[in-house]
């Protein structure tokens, strides 16, 4: 061992013990006949001296050597520090060195390795093995294992068993872009990464493993949005014999249990809401419940009156931006411009000032009068103080535009503390939706989701009508999991390829081992997947995934670390029967 | 719920309860007035009983119905069984059915689903989800968990942090061949699928992560030897300011914990063992010690007499067959055949019967008298009613071949019993080794190992002589974990990729991010991985891997069971750029 203690442990009940300590060069002081270093390694950072008086020449001028992000080896002694930090955990004491080996030298770090860095992302990117070195990293990725760990503690104390599921698998026009393997074995045949174990853990179920999870990687070769990577991770879940309240259970109580240790909080049972609901009441099918700020649909009072915009409109709805009856004209307008861009796509707003003395001051005052926007006022739960803010046009596109508003309102109010925790369960999703460009249904959640039996006969009628056993675990505004009871007999799951818009050979093609499975007992089951990066991102109290990511990938799928995707040889492609075009 | 209870728990303390089960039909008796169903599930098996006397008649009549692995739910009452099974868990009791649903129906499986099936490996492969089902399989796989978990705890309690490396990487031509994958957002590039996380451990270490592991699947493109995967399970591990002593004290209280947990086995501090004296005394690189039979080196006894084929053999070598010496003309006969066969490449053996009363009868005894003989059994070890096998040629070849049939002696005389455990190291690996075609050195380990300082003259000199900082745990004849003190200064990582033939662009390309982090400050390190699959298969005292694996591929890297690879369509080919060829 090159060390006897790390650099985090060391206190006033160490005094005068000899003592070997390992690690990097902080920073160091140096005032000609004493010389301070910073040392740190993972577990914290203790100050080495270096005294002309009492250190060996030899010792004292190879200190003076030292550069930042040096690797060091210093012998000495535990002695009291003078100057106390007391917001240091070693803070009390220092390290009289009698002996100094330098371990490894170090070029001058490309930013500062420190809290807070001078080194723009990409530069972070390049040199992530020094990004690392930052608390803010290393933190975010002992927190990340934590989790993990008290999932797999948790989930296995309740006889769940973590199955390995196979990497290469098959690919299937389904869903988002596989990415995909050729195969030198099989000449002219691919495999692809699997973008969730979702068959596999059914089989799991056919074959009687009961209780399935596993954190595991998944693939998506799509597009990436900010905050999206190509590959991620996902707690994986499924059980047999259960109903979805059974579900919703032991994974409510595994993320209670996540909150309780991690975070030291305790939340109450957690609340359920309808996807109908959400939809009408947060305009969003993961609604951050931190915060009130619930719609109002005011067709009802505002229709009918002369104003032709709302009574054009399909639905009139609005929300109580709390506190905010003292914004400035300026900035109301600039809000209006910002529900007006292209991203949101507002086409104006109507906004409501509640006075403190009861009255009102609304941007169409021309057509409503005091009583009426009381009315407004009660529908959207608007107190003195308050200003309503009103959006109308078409329902769907109407309640997303006012969803994206109170987001941003609750931001710019504080309203989002990050250590503050609200999850829900949002359930009765849809089993059906409409592709993009309206012309086929498509499975909403995947297509072995199961329909409510009741909704069955919709299916023929009106498809979009039809709910599925469909649930998301939703923390402050993120869907965090999502799962579904699944279908588990042949017939049905034939029904919903053909729904789907699958013909019989290419369902055969893609999941005929899957209704093969079915026919040889499959038993009821269901379950779940959350996405681990986004989960201890919100449990680390962050917004974005990327730090609790060790070696993340670009918007542009490139790790700029190791330089790749690169071009491969020409061998390789000779021995996989495949050429660039 | 579908049930109360699982098929596992019930005992005569729950006589009187009512109870709710679901599960497998395993078989079922039907005795005309009575019949009996065995209901299967992961937990264990519980008889159900229908009596026509006691029995609702639909209930009754229902049962008749039930299939070999229908899905049922049944209600009822636990009562006494006349007739006990003291080889069951819950053979004290039974459950007098009052209500039956059957869940699902079920087509009669493909083979039997009990310990011994009729279902040869292709046909269980095809139909894995009911091999699944199977005590075997579900055991080995409920095991590998346990294994999984117990290795997490172990490393976690001492402060290791599990780090998720990156699947998506760059393809480097060393080694074993990579599966790569096309991007699609960078046209005509590809990423490779990890061989092992090697080079991402590394940086963690720079990245001042300290103690890593991972358990974490890895990839080789392999022409597939029996029991060999393209995917694998490592259990990957790294630690910085660490020398090779504390690694095996880490790694080898990690093995003894799993054996103490799992198997409830002690073991004595792990032997170890030179690579040069383990090759003279087995033959072998990861030898099993469970069994003694070490090779003696006969040349000083055996040549300069007549016998010409010794004395123009490099190496004359033997070993001491315990209780052999009653093998019959015909049994010695054989074996001489077996070492004789193309995979073993012997060109022939001499045995010598050490009889009881002290005297020696040889294939040679024209050329040896009994005093030579006597020498003979003293080098080797060998006691009254022992054979000695001794043969001769190149050392190497001779080595290899003396190990393969003292292997198989020793599985023929029943000493390989795979409920003994002999764990030990086996240390100081040479660093290099000529690849197939003897024409260049290539690392033995991997390019990263770094010589011991004291043999680095010789790499100019001897480079077959250096001595690296590797070291294998071998357990029970398997090699199951491997690692090594790896290079940390840029100079020396550029000095082996010189030795290992790269040019300097070639090894800036593949390597240079490695080799800039070594310039900011790289602590020392090493580590290991374990073969996890290797490592679990022989704790559960097996063989092969196979049963270990949930999905495992076949000979020709294909999942049957999925029809894995498979073409894809050529709108995915052209948006990846790639034509076949």
């Amino acid at each position: 061992m090159y060390r006897s203690h790390n650099c985090g442990e060391l206190n006033a009940s160490h005094i005068n013990t000899e003592v070997t300590l390992a690690g990097w060069v902080q920073k160091s002081r140096d005032k000609g006949f004493m010389n301070w270093v910073d040392l740190r390694d993972r577990y914290g950072v203790t100050q080495l001296v270096f005294d002309e008086s009492r250190t060996d020449k030899a010792v004292f001028e190879l200190a003076k050597t030292l550069g930042r992000e040096f690797v060091i080896q210093a012998k000495g002694t535990v002695i009291e520090r003078e100057a106390k930090n007391k917001n240091m955990a070693t803070g009390d004491i220092e390290i009289l060195v009698s002996e100094l080996n330098i371990l490894n030298a170090a070029l001058l770090p490309p930013f500062t390795i420190e809290d807070e860095t001078d080194g723009g992302e990409e530069l972070r990117m390049k040199y992530r093995y020094l990004d690392i070195r930052r608390n803010p990293v290393k933190n975010a990725l002992l927190f990340r294992h934590k989790v993990a760990m008290e999932v797999r503690k948790f989930l296995s104390d309740q006889d769940f068993c973590e199955v390995e599921t196979p990497y290469l698998i098959k690919s299937t026009p389904e869903g988002a872009r596989d990415f995909v393997v050729p195969s030198r074995m099989n000449a002219g045949q691919f495999y692809a990464l699997p973008q969730s174990p979702q068959t596999f853990k059914q089989l799991l179920m056919v074959g009687g493993m009961d209780k399935y999870f596993q954190i595991v990687k998944c693939f998506r070769d799509e597009d990436l949005r900010a905050d999206r990577q190509p590959e991620f991770t996902q707690i994986d879940c499924e059980m047999a014999f259960v109903e979805q309240e059974d579900i919703l259970n032991v994974f409510e109580g595994l993320t209670r249990h996540l909150l309780k240790e991690l975070k030291g909080i305790e939340v109450e049972k957690f609340p359920r809401m309808t996807y109908d609901h959400a939809m009408k009441t947060y305009g969003n099918d993961k609604p951050d419940i931190r915060f009130g700020m619930e719609f109002g649909e005011l067709n009802a009072v505002a229709q009918h009156k002369d104003f032709g915009v709302f009574n054009s409109a399909e639905l009139v709805v609005g929300i109580a931006a709390p506190k905010c009856g003292e914004m400035t004209r300026k900035e109301i307008d600039a809000l209006i411009e910002w529900v007006k861009r292209p991203q949101i796509g507002a086409s104006g707003m109507v906004y409501v000032k509640c006075n403190e003395d009861g009255t009102y001051k609304s941007s169409v005052d021309k057509f409503y009068d005091q009583e009426d926007l009381q009315q407004w006022a009660a529908v959207t739960g608007a107190k003195a103080g308050d200003m309503i803010f009103v959006l109308s046009g078409p329902a769907d596109k109407t309640r997303t535009q006012l969803s994206a508003l109170r987001m941003e309102l609750a931001t710019r109010l504080g309203l989002r503390n990050p250590e503050v925790f609200a999850p829900l369960w949002v359930v009765d999703f849809p089993l059906l939706e409409k592709d993009e460009d309206g012309n086929r249904w498509h499975a909403m959640h995947h297509p072995f989701t199961s329909p409510k039996p009741e909704d069955m006969a919709l299916l023929e009628t009106d498809p979009g009508k039809v709910r599925a056993n469909a649930y998301d675990m939703v923390l402050n505004g993120n869907e965090i999991g999502g799962g579904s009871i699944r279908i588990h007999d042949k017939a049905t799951q034939q029904l919903m390829f053909k729904y789907l818009g699958f013909n019989e050979e290419e369902a055969r093609n893609q999941f005929g081992f899957l209704m093969d499975a079915f026919q040889f007992g499959a038993p009821p089951h269901g379950g779940l997947a959350f996405g681990l990066d986004r989960l201890v991102a919100i449990l680390g109290g962050q917004e974005t995934i990327r730090d609790f990511i060790a070696f993340p990938k670009n918007n542009s799928g490139r790790d700029v670390m190791i330089d790749a995707p690169s071009a491969i040889d020409g061998k390789q492609l000779e021995e996989l029967s495949i050429a660039l075009k």
